[in-house]
């Protein structure tokens, strides 16, 4: 019988990668047929209220997610890459993390001028891919309408870099 | 209106990396909401008569495509990373690129011993990153049944790699 809710696929690995972390494995939640259509059409719900364009997911869980996404409600997938993978002109969006620097590009022509569009991941941490992401996008010329992510880790205060967004996500765990 | 095929979605660049390759890239097929559901429903058309169990994609643009894939066909997905982003028990497949080496892993469990497998990817090119998953999947007891790819480029010869096992493609293009 498949299960109720999608936290009952999340597999959860204690004090990894350091003690007192609580991992969060969403890859359970794929493996299984019933998991991966629930939390894709959770995560679905969350944006039916919703008026966009373009679903663009963040290399490389976000694609998993933006892709069913994009599929099932007919848009535009935009993709947001790791520096040096997208072949045209791009423009790219640094930002920081834990231990280091990271940059992302976009493909200048994903966006075009007015365009609403939706970000999607599978997990707000720190926030700062999707930070990054939003950033690139306005500086295309969109408007981010709303942010839809699987799960939220609360301890990690990703919501406080995504002030000023509309922030939604279908799971949400106290820690970290 | 819609256009009728997956090529003429495809952006062409020529000359690029290097002169003489005309580089195929398929984000504007992913960028067009009709090209984009055009391209998933054709390599869906691809499995209609494969009996399997799970859909694998490897990161990152196979996620892309296997995710779509797995949930309108109400399966599994697996996912194929790159080493070091699984946090459990893994299993690792080494091969060779152009410059250097590349090295794949999966979780252990996500493939059950007997298990049917699909592998689905954006692109054969020289087939070394689907030969190696097709290997990993293998050495955990699974079998690859099929092998699904949207795009084919004959010219860097995959299939030959690939021998043994049901290569199918949307689309071939003679040169490299």
């Amino acid at each position: 019988m498949p299960k109720m809710k999608v936290e009952d696929y999340v597999r959860t690995i204690p004090d990894f990668p350091e003690p007192g972390i609580m991992f969060r494995d969403i890859t359970t939640v794929l493996e299984d047929a019933d998991g991966f259509q629930l939390a894709i059409d959770e995560m679905q719900k969350k944006l039916a209220d919703v008026d966009f364009d373009i679903v663009c997911g963040a290399e490389a869980r976000g694609f998993v997610f933006a892709s069913a996404l994009a599929y099932n409600m007919h848009k535009p997938l935009g993709l947001i890459r790791k520096k040096g993978k997208l072949p045209c002109d791009t423009l790219e969006q640094g930002y920081d993390l834990e231990y280091g620097k990271a940059v992302i590009e976009m493909h200048k022509d994903t966006i075009k001028p007015g365009m609403k569009a939706v970000i999607v991941d599978d997990l707000i941490a720190t926030g700062g891919t999707v930070g990054a992401a939003a950033k690139l996008i306005e500086k295309l010329g969109g408007e981010v309408v709303c942010m839809v992510f699987l799960m939220e880790l609360e301890g990690l205060k990703g919501r406080e870099k995504l002030k000023g967004y509309d922030v939604r996500t279908v799971i949400s765990y106290p820690g970290k």
